[in-house]
């Protein structure tokens, strides 16, 4: 897998010393710009470009009451995703990003993963693969997006398997839980470890075992994007435990990733920490779909733009430091 | 001066609970956009249209070595604000903001506060004057910044008189001072509140004798703001001291006001804790400019279109909650 330019982000980094502003007070945005250069190696990086990408899966585990929303509310909002009424709609809208919507076999749930495994390999294959069909090389930063009643049971189980812990320290109120709903879901990925704890040796295994169809898109998207050198946005808890099933015995997996926000799911917070990543924005968002990432992708426009278009002190005739 | 419209507010709260999302999970971007109907009085907000001015002065007590940049570098940062060079104008470019540069008697900097008042009443006046003209009732929010090498001085001396406490607990690194340059302005800082203090009881009197015209023109910027019902997005220390001269006796003066971003500039995080805002953004900017504060405008944009654009559930034939 590429690694990031590190001549291009030295020679970022001195461009960054040269623009009309106290050396560092851009803060955050001047170390995303050098970051964007080291993965786009180009000389000014871009954000204009940025797709969107929403996958839909349906989970077996659902079944179990593990969310406060019915099943079939992931058909119903990937008609509404088509439809445009969904709030990654506005935000893709509102911000000119391109977005697409791709349902994972919604008639095919996982299996109930204290059951068996949620995927055959076959199936965790065909959703990696199919993640990984999206990335077509014509963005210049990627957002994946996940819907799927059930979703963050699967994630917390996930995180579970490849942070350590139990239910109890990952799952959450998810779409909407109380204390009770929480403790369900805290035993049911308690369930889910004890079945499978003889197999989560590897990344596979981990994510077809307790994953689902949307979480393996975004693990195989996040690979593409690597692949072409694309910087990738995360976005909340469940997209970040897909992104942190490429972790175990690759350390280095997301370094062309960045959070884009901190979720208000309980074990967000956690889990960035896990992934030693800053979110760029805590805005106690919870909603999945991409939002939080989408958002935060303005904070990348603003570095990009910046670095790109700022004058140095010699092109503006300003006076440097006295120092 | 207006109040927000507690009618409004209360019907934009019973749309966000008809959206078609999990209730709650937009987060701060929920309030963001009940805030805005609120002021706006618009049932849907908006956020299309954003003005941002970057108001500049000479401070006197420059001269005193409080900068690490020479006083000529204001007249300066004007021509490459006007030349469209710096930060302000390349995130304005980026996110379609107006912008304008209002250089107020560069030719005339204050007079060294540690010596006398910083404005006669009369140049105060104009200059509060000067800064509420420019808010035209054109745009849907107002950001401003400012320019003005000496200001964080200026705007720390704002701070002890306003907040309380001495120069140590109010000066900062400004445009990149190290630890004895602190302490200078500390020093400097502590002269003019011992120069001033038996002057300080009014807010007028705080603004003429401590601050710039830069930092008052703001400060007339938000008043006017206010009358027109305008939200306004505050940006870093400097902004923020304007905006806190108001509210001395005056509790409610900036409830059409929400903090941008928390600056690296030491002072700010305390300067938002006695102010009560909680800030958008934490990127660890301390440019000044209006910079973070233009960045943090694209999450009141994310507000304002999710909460007009989405659909409700009843429109998406999407099933509510089980509960």
């Amino acid at each position: 897998m590429p690694l990031a330019d590190a001549e291009a982000i030295q020679n970022a980094r001195a461009r960054q010393g040269q623009l009309t502003k106290p050396p560092g007070s851009l803060g955050r945005l001047e170390d995303l710009a050098c970051w964007m250069v080291g993965w786009q190696r180009r000389e000014k990086p871009r954000a204009d470009k940025v797709q969107v990408v929403v996958f839909a899966g349906n989970h077996g585990v659902a079944a179990r009451g593990v969310s406060a929303f019915p099943a079939e509310v992931t058909v119903q909002m990937v008609a509404n995703f088509e439809a445009g009424g969904a709030a990654i709609n506005a935000l893709c809208n509102a911000f000119g990003h391109d977005m697409r919507v791709i349902p994972l076999e919604l008639e095919r749930p996982t299996q109930d993963f204290t059951r068996g495994a949620a995927l055959s390999e076959e199936e965790c294959l065909a959703a990696l693969n199919a993640g990984a069909a999206v990335v077509d090389g014509g963005g210049d930063i990627v957002v994946f997006g996940e819907m799927g009643i059930g979703n963050t049971t699967s994630a917390s189980a996930l995180a579970a398997a490849v942070f350590g812990g139990c239910g109890s320290d990952w799952a959450g109120a998810g779409t909407g839980h109380d204390a009770t709903g929480i403790r369900l879901k805290a035993q049911v990925v308690n369930e889910a470890l004890a079945l499978h704890e003889a197999y989560l040796d590897t990344p596979f295994e981990i994510l077809r075992r307790l994953g689902g169809r949307e979480i393996a898109a975004i693990a195989g998207a996040i690979i593409a994007a690597r692949a072409k050198r694309i910087p990738v946005v995360l976005d909340g808890f469940i997209a970040c435990a897909a992104a942190g099933v490429l972790t175990p015995g690759n350390e280095d997996a997301l370094a062309h990733c960045v959070a884009g926000h901190v979720s208000a799911e309980g074990g967000h917070k956690n889990m960035l920490a896990k992934l030693g990543l800053i979110p760029l924005l805590d805005l106690g968002m919870r909603l999945g779909e991409g939002s939080g990432a989408a958002l935060a992708v303005q904070v990348l426009k603003a570095a990009a733009t910046t670095h790109g278009q700022m004058a140095t002190f010699a092109e503006a005739g300003v006076s440097d430091q006295e120092a």
